[in-house]
């Protein structure tokens, strides 16, 4: 068990693959703590890493791919891993400071209760990739910050402000009391987002995988929308319909 | 290793999980053969599946949950399996028939190369989701309808017209002669998909996860067309990429 207590130790600090610790070392080097490297490991991408990390400072370790496999806790670690400093997640009394010196309308996403760690990897990929200027994820009901969350976020994790907070009706109320606009994505409920005014600072929230939104979540909404779906399927991947939702609200923005 | 060699034999013919086997019973309750309950099971969702399933003529067997975690290959099969018929794909030569029947521009997805189940499953269930016609799939390169992608993709591939082609070269020419305009979604190169004036006749092609599409596949598209980044990532999922371009191609058809 010592392996798996190991790998759980440091879970929200293992970056693992080629891309994840490639964009972690070109966007925010000063989050990486230290790197390990495959003995014997051939990918070029791999060697260039590790030069490219020595030269930024970084210490670089090569171990044996065995003990690899054990630091990431899965074997999809193509011969490189990070170690994070450990994520300091920003304190929930920032979020209104930072919203503030944002230049244009503020954006944030709001996953009330995402469980499956792809998912918010996803999620805070296409939330990046979008512009959001701020993640809120619950402290309960949601999945964490592990190693599969920052590997699927292919380095977003370490870039976009995330704030997991206590209590989300208090969130919400405090960002509706800032004039954001909370609008809550449900299943088919509510009005079709291609006829929607999407201007001004928003707040999307959905809900968990399963479930969907709380009641009260969905109560403190200002308004419901939904993506008009065209099969017979009746609701997409969470990080699907993020991004469809995120990239439409920033089409609106560039074309209003 | 018996269990493994069971669970690869019916690898594409399994279904697990009480949202895949609600929506294919639902849709096409004539591509279940058998449907497993585990003993026991106590969700009355799987009771009602299970009640459902019996009157539409399919036979219901318990099990014990062990034996369900056999046939489906992992734990989380939320005690209901079906097993399905072979999924019996189109033909490839009935793809150019297929769309001279769609009323309207025909919409397709090409996928050139997607690698990861997963992937595929979310693209397929995002697919059926906006109305795309059919998907085309390569047969090397590109992984197979296995039992998590029927799973992930929520039912959709059930429904949806599904060609696996040999040869994509010989049928993006085929598509172009027939008048349907080929576009690559690429990087950062090519047009902004907003920008796009994505009306008529259309084939959407994506490449595999990590190498993007092949030099061929990327020559034979009419045009490229990319999703503007906002932040530092340089890329979105696969399944996250499809989703923004197909629902946008849905709103500007529906605009136009």
């Amino acid at each position: 068990m010592q392996s798996h207590r190991n790998s759980k130790e440091h879970d929200d600090r293992i970056l693992a693959g080629i891309q994840p610790v490639a964009t972690a070392l070109k966007n925010k080097a000063s989050s990486i703590a230290m790197i390990w490297v495959a003995t014997g490991a051939r990918n070029q991408r791999v060697k260039d890493l590790a030069l490219l990390a020595g030269d930024a400072g970084i210490e670089v370790r090569e171990e044996i791919r065995e003990r690899l496999d054990q630091l990431a806790g899965f074997e999809r670690h193509q011969d490189i891993i990070a170690q994070l400093h450990k994520l300091e997640l920003p304190a929930e009394s920032d979020l209104l400071p930072l919203l503030g010196r944002v230049s244009g309308d503020p954006l944030l996403l709001v996953l009330d209760g995402v469980q499956d760690p792809h998912n918010l990897g996803a999620c805070l990929r296409t939330a990046e990739a979008a512009g959001v200027h701020a993640v809120v994820i619950t402290r309960d009901r949601s999945v964490g910050m592990t190693a599969v969350v920052r590997k699927t976020s292919a380095g977003a994790s370490e870039v976009i402000p995330l704030f997991q907070v206590t209590n989300l009706a208090r969130t919400l109320r405090a960002l509706k009391k800032a004039g954001i606009w909370i609008a809550g994505m449900s299943g088919q409920c509510g009005e079709n987002l291609y006829d929607c005014d999407l201007g001004g600072p928003l707040a999307l929230v959905l809900g968990s995988e399963g479930q969907g939104m709380r009641r009260l979540t969905g109560e403190l909404c200002d308004f419901q929308l939904h993506i008009p779906m065209a099969g017979v399927i009746e609701s997409l991947n969470v990080s699907v319909a993020t991004g469809i939702c995120l990239f439409e609200i920033q089409r609106q923005r560039k074309a209003g």
